[in-house]
């Protein structure tokens, strides 16, 4: 038997699993904190992976998901927000000489779609993009049953199409993106300010809100909450409806923990997809569905991605 | 030696053309007017190619360019804007009947960008981004190699893109889209609206511009024509940054008609692409160049199309 091994990097969390051929189910997996002790990420991700390396079984290939611009060919992180000294980072090479097998990297949402493509809620699709709405908005494309990379792997960021050019300024400092419109802090922002106005909502004035405290208070009854989380949904449905027109995909897989709002956040996506789309064809295959897996779905992405490689 | 036709419909004019292996000098072409006359679009097209058709050589395949959203893997054209009954139209088989060969059919747009892959601008490149600023804006992608499609071949309809959702109401019938704000028509209405307002002018107010005229004004000093430029090239380079950002390709190729307005239009794409890409890694090898073939890109892209035909 031979395995894979599956590394996830966060800028909160670290984790290595193994897996044997045809299952999804680790034999092992470790876990640790991005941030804090003596060790540097690399260090700690090395301990990770000897902790869960198979003692029977010959490892095949590693991926590797990681949460920034990221060139696969090259096999060199760009930059990972949150993760001191990681820029320009040689990642495979460094990977590859420590354990002596073969090392592939890919950023983290685009492996998440190659990773529902392959195991999760896009099996069968051909044209298939996957979003996640969290702490960021991070995409995946899957076009002719080929992950869009690009020239240099920086394809499907998707997060940083303009959506609105009078909006506010994205972490990255541009503005109007749709992460700067529609992510959990951006939502979580847009009610403190409508606090901060004068709003009447339930949740308190003068402190930092998370998008969780708002769909908690949007579910209660509150109605700057369920405002917030419609005018996100339907930022996120405009963009989704370019994206439409961009890719005509069968499948739109939303994921990430603002996903899980419910209707308040889906309905708006459904009818801007509805109303928007510049002929009905576009929406004669459509699914509109969430991810199979949640938390997983880099370390699964990762999996997909070593699972890919061939032996010459 | 064989030959392949190729065909561009044109809301004005329809052309077919019969080239020889390994040439793009076509051994006899023929055209007519899309409208007028008692004949249908389809007979008119039919006239052309038994004109064309070569009398010592065998015909491999049709290729044929159309103007509107069109299905190349069932051989549909779902509307043509301008062509009377062009509705659901099995085109493929109702030529395949007549002339006894393969007969293969897309968006003019597409088939542009394939042409310049393979035969123009773009060739060599992986990742490439055709766009057509005209009547309409119409663009074409290909990604790793390989024509964008999606599953009904309406992908890259990037003219239909949202750039300002409270910009001016598109032909499509939504707001705000690329082709609202900067296709040759979309200039000259501004500039008409902003005479019509009281700005001043070389140009005569109360009656319908076109964009040559706002371009041969612009050049030779007015204020206002240039500034329709400017914004124009302003609103393409904020799209052709999100299209960047969606597919990282290395080389852009615009044509059309408004693109000839020189540094007034491109001046602003090259300044948006600079300031406003989340990576300079986007900037490292793109390419921003014109088409190799400007009028003939549809007849040109029908001909790499009929030739991507393989037999049986």
């Amino acid at each position: 038997m031979s395995a894979h091994i599956a590394v996830d990097v966060g800028g909160t969390r670290l984790r290595a699993a193994c897996y044997r051929e045809d299952s999804l189910e680790p034999v092992r997996i470790e876990k640790t904190k991005t941030q804090g002790g003596d060790q540097p990420a690399l260090e700690k991700l090395s301990s990770l992976i000897r902790d869960i390396w198979p003692e029977d079984e010959d490892v095949e290939a590693i991926g590797i998901a990681t949460p920034g611009p990221t060139n696969p060919f090259e096999g060199v992180v760009y930059t990972a927000p949150n993760i001191e000294g990681w820029k320009d980072l040689h990642i495979t090479s460094w990977f590859e000489e420590h354990f002596g097998v073969p090392v592939l990297v890919g950023n983290d949402a685009n492996l998440a779609a190659l990773g529902e493509w392959q195991y999760g809620a896009g099996k069968g699709h051909h044209h298939l993009l996957y979003m996640t709405v969290s702490t960021g908005i991070g995409t995946g494309i899957i076009a002719n049953d080929q992950l869009l990379l690009g020239v240099r792997g920086l394809a499907a960021e998707l997060g940083h199409v303009t959506v609105d050019p009078n909006g506010p300024v994205c972490g990255c400092g541009q503005r109007g993106h749709l992460e700067a419109l529609a992510s959990g802090p951006s939502i979580a922002h847009w009610v403190e300010q409508e606090i901060a106005r004068g709003g009447s909502s339930s949740l308190p004035a003068g402190r930092t809100l998370t998008a969780k405290e708002i769909a908690t208070a949007a579910h209660a009854g509150d109605e700057l909450s369920k405002q917030a989380l419609e005018r996100a949904g339907m930022y996120i449905g405009m963009a989704l409806v370019d994206f439409v027109h961009t890719f005509n995909p069968s499948i739109l897989i939303i994921g990430g923990g603002v996903s899980q709002s419910g209707g308040l956040l889906m309905d708006p996506i459904r009818a801007c997809l509805k109303d928007k789309v510049i002929s009905p064809h576009y929406l004669d295959d459509l699914t509109l569905t969430h991810p199979a897996f949640g938390d997983d779905a880099g370390l699964i992405g990762a999996l997909a991605l070593a699972r890919s490689h061939h032996k010459d």
